[in-house]
């Protein structure tokens, strides 16, 4: 098993999509330069959806386009169709994302169509981006459960990743939505899934609504998978309202790797101290918990601790 | 391996003494009886210390005499030495608890002697405590890393474990104070900790500050071990301070053990309603992501969430 992990910071697109403020298109790209900065080294960083759903991507493509490209650093956009694609390959996008849901109830209520028609809907999106060499990551939405349905099956959710590999995306990103599963749920996922896909093609996306994300990512992590989405400071939900919870914090990820001899290539207080900033900017709180204390243990060195 | 799991709630305690805001006793005295009606068999409930240093414990002595003897549910104090014992003798504590420090740096500093020191002051302690037929369970804090020590060895805390259960302890609570450590860190901790104690000896104590609580609770659950301390609504460090991380959240342990199929006995709803009128009356965020997630999905029974 390898002992690098690789990182896909989603904080920029999947975290503030789900931010009630809107970061103006400049600030954005500050923050995925920043990020790039820290060794991040694969940023999802916009959108093209439309911003009458969703505002906070509005601009995406001349975020994409002023960011350009940069050697050793992926940057890549979210498009939901032909459409979304063809306006991301004017921004020069080098990478694209698509995605689905393991649950069919989801994928009615959330895309609109039934799993089938949304991959169909992918087919000329993966022809087009293969035609002009762009690489495509595929999401797997509800993995663990759907808020409608109830758990999914292991099996439900393999066989989505595996239909959008075959379809061409080289990546296939399993996402805990509610953050509702448990360890022992994303390991019969991901045993399951390892059957179907190789585990290299395999990421951990999870959310941090129930607590579990830490948890759901070391039992994927024993499981072989060496890939995990994550969010600077949590972006994408905020700590603090009920029910809201976001993607599971990069510097928890990376205090957590690091902890356990990980390489992952990326610096954790200069993620950490981005974090801060950004969540001041949006002012919101600071979903990291190792985040908070890492830029507390700068400001005073030595923690005090009541025993026991 | 057991598929029950037992759970000491240290919030009225190791909790509360945290906090900033002091409550009263009767306040006290509610929260613990709601605890036991929620299901929860082992509540520590107050410490016999000094007022002046720690006035969220002042009255403990009320506290623990009220609450009396229930059927079924275990109450206990933390004591720091014989004057501590003898006023919980006194109050008709049926159950106590000692801590000592795997850090010698650490013992000096928080504990105002050396980890020999503090195992001597405890040998009267232990002995009284038999006379009397008053189950000891220790603590040792500080069993991943010191505050000023940094990283400690597995054979330290294993030896101040050992040295506790020998004196007397049925129970050795392994802290992770700091809440620095990581999984494999616990896991090299348990392992050695299980040559030299019977593993339902141990039980875990995770801090959250750096957010590795629930994944090192897994890792400990994975090493066999079945008994772990929380805190109802993480009480015991507000989450939204820099660096202030407190105990794990009672009802994140109870979504984690329950989702993975284990018994604990307890009503995860019930106390998640607790932690949040605990929270509101100590005007501060409720700190567990399952409760918080909980409550609103009471509130509004189908989560909406973004895809993917």
């Amino acid at each position: 098993m390898s002992g690098f992990v690789r990182i896909v910071e989603v904080g920029p697109r999947d975290g503030l999509q789900n931010e009630p403020q809107v970061l103006p298109v400049e600030a954005r790209i500050d923050l995925v330069r920043q990020l790039a900065d820290a060794g991040l080294r694969h940023i999802e960083a916009g959108a093209f959806v439309s911003p009458r759903w969703v505002p906070q991507m509005a601009g995406s493509d001349e975020v994409l386009r002023r960011l350009g490209r940069r050697p050793g650093v992926r940057f890549s956009a979210l498009v939901p169709n032909l459409v979304g694609l063809e306006a991301a390959l004017a921004a020069g996008c080098e990478e694209v994302a698509v995605f689905a849901a393991a649950s069919e109830a989801f994928s009615q209520r959330n895309i609109n169509c039934s799993i089938d028609d949304s991959l169909l809907r992918f087919e000329p999106v993966l022809a087009l981006a293969r035609e002009r060499g762009v690489r495509v990551r595929g999401y797997v939405s509800c993995v663990l459960d759907c808020p409608y349905s109830g758990p999914v099956a292991p099996q439900q959710a393999g066989e989505v990743a595996e239909r959008l590999h075959a379809l061409g995306c080289y990546e296939i990103s399993l996402g805990d939505t509610l953050g509702k599963g448990t360890p022992d749920a994303t390991a019969r996922l991901l045993e399951h899934c390892a059957q179907r896909l190789p585990l290299t093609a395999l990421a951990g996306h999870f959310h941090d609504t129930f607590g579990m994300a830490l948890a759901n990512l070391l039992a994927a992590l024993q499981a072989g998978v060496r890939t995990f989405d994550s969010s600077l400071a949590g972006l994408g939900g905020c700590p603090y309202s009920p029910g809201a919870g976001g993607n599971v914090a990069t510097e928890d990820v990376l205090h957590l790797l690091h902890g356990m001899g990980y390489a992952t290539g990326i610096d954790l207080p200069a993620v950490a101290r981005l974090g801060t900033l950004i969540s001041r900017r949006l002012g919101r709180p600071n979903a990291s918990r190792a985040g908070r204390a890492l830029v507390a243990a700068e400001r005073q060195p030595r923690t005090c601790a009541t025993a026991p």
